[in-house]
């Protein structure tokens, strides 16, 4: 079996969560399963219409109904720590070739778990696995333990002249 | 109708192609009809075979079938500037809500064609209709016609310690 790498999309640009889209249909267009997991995010993105389009692509929310802007609540800490149960037991079985675990750098910041809880999971792993983290402040710890490292830079962005966040672009 | 934005992913880290692709599924999600066309590139990627998974998605290379590493063939200035007059042409027409001018800052890069008349095509464009340009070495010119700009930036890559290009996941 092809051995699996751990990368990282990170940055305050825009592009994390859609960079890992764009894997995830590059590798069903190869034939390999998917799994995208969505911390933190519980709004329904035109993303979640993916399931339909895409053979062996699955993908579930481990957050609530809206973003977490101040702390977070019970609900929020729940969804996420069994998120972080569910993938590391698809992480371990190997029944997916790509898993994506999108904003858990997002869950990390706001302490919904730690970060050896994750770097425990990344260390069980099936060995063909490629695992795919993304969100903004990813930790060191993350990053050290990662194959490849994207920092996404934000150099101009339309948020700046008023647009807002638009169905099919952004969400 | 809504308006669409000119949008740039550029840098040397990992990410901009798969950005653009993860846009597309995301627009095709939202029912939107999605152009992406790629240039410089004519290899077998993955990719092309979105085009039986994704309703309303179209994909057409404009380049030779291997990388240009030093000086571009009369056929990889033919088959370029071939593809800005096609992509021209679907810029202004207005058929599609998404059309990816994929490594497009490559092409300018080699002088495949100039940066003027790729102006010239954005400033021509359909009013709705959203923009994507990637590649490497966008130039100024780009930069500053661009609504919105990503740097994907290297901070970490597995090239380095010697994995090659993967089926689903790199290409």
């Amino acid at each position: 079996m092809e051995k699996g790498y751990i990368q990282v999309y990170t940055g305050d640009g825009k592009g994390k969560t859609t960079a890992a889209l764009g894997l995830s249909l590059r590798a069903v267009c190869a034939g390999k399963k998917v799994y995208f997991a969505q911390f933190v995010k519980g709004m329904k993105y035109s993303e979640l219409n993916a399931v339909k389009f895409l053979d062996g692509f699955s993908m579930k929310q481990y957050g609530g109904s809206c973003f977490i802007y101040n702390n977070p609540t019970k609900e929020d800490i729940d969804l996420a720590r069994g998120g972080l149960d569910e993938c590391a037991e698809i992480l371990s079985s190997g029944k997916y070739d790509l898993v994506v675990l999108d904003e858990i750098n997002i869950a990390l910041y706001y302490k919904l778990f730690t970060v050896d809880d994750v770097i425990k999971m990344l260390n069980n792993k099936a060995d063909g696995v490629e695992v795919v983290l993304t969100g903004r402040y990813a930790p060191p710890e993350i990053i050290e333990r990662a194959d490849l490292v994207t920092e996404m830079k934000e150099i101009k962005h339309y948020y700046t002249k008023g647009v807002k966040a638009r169905v099919g672009i952004e969400k």
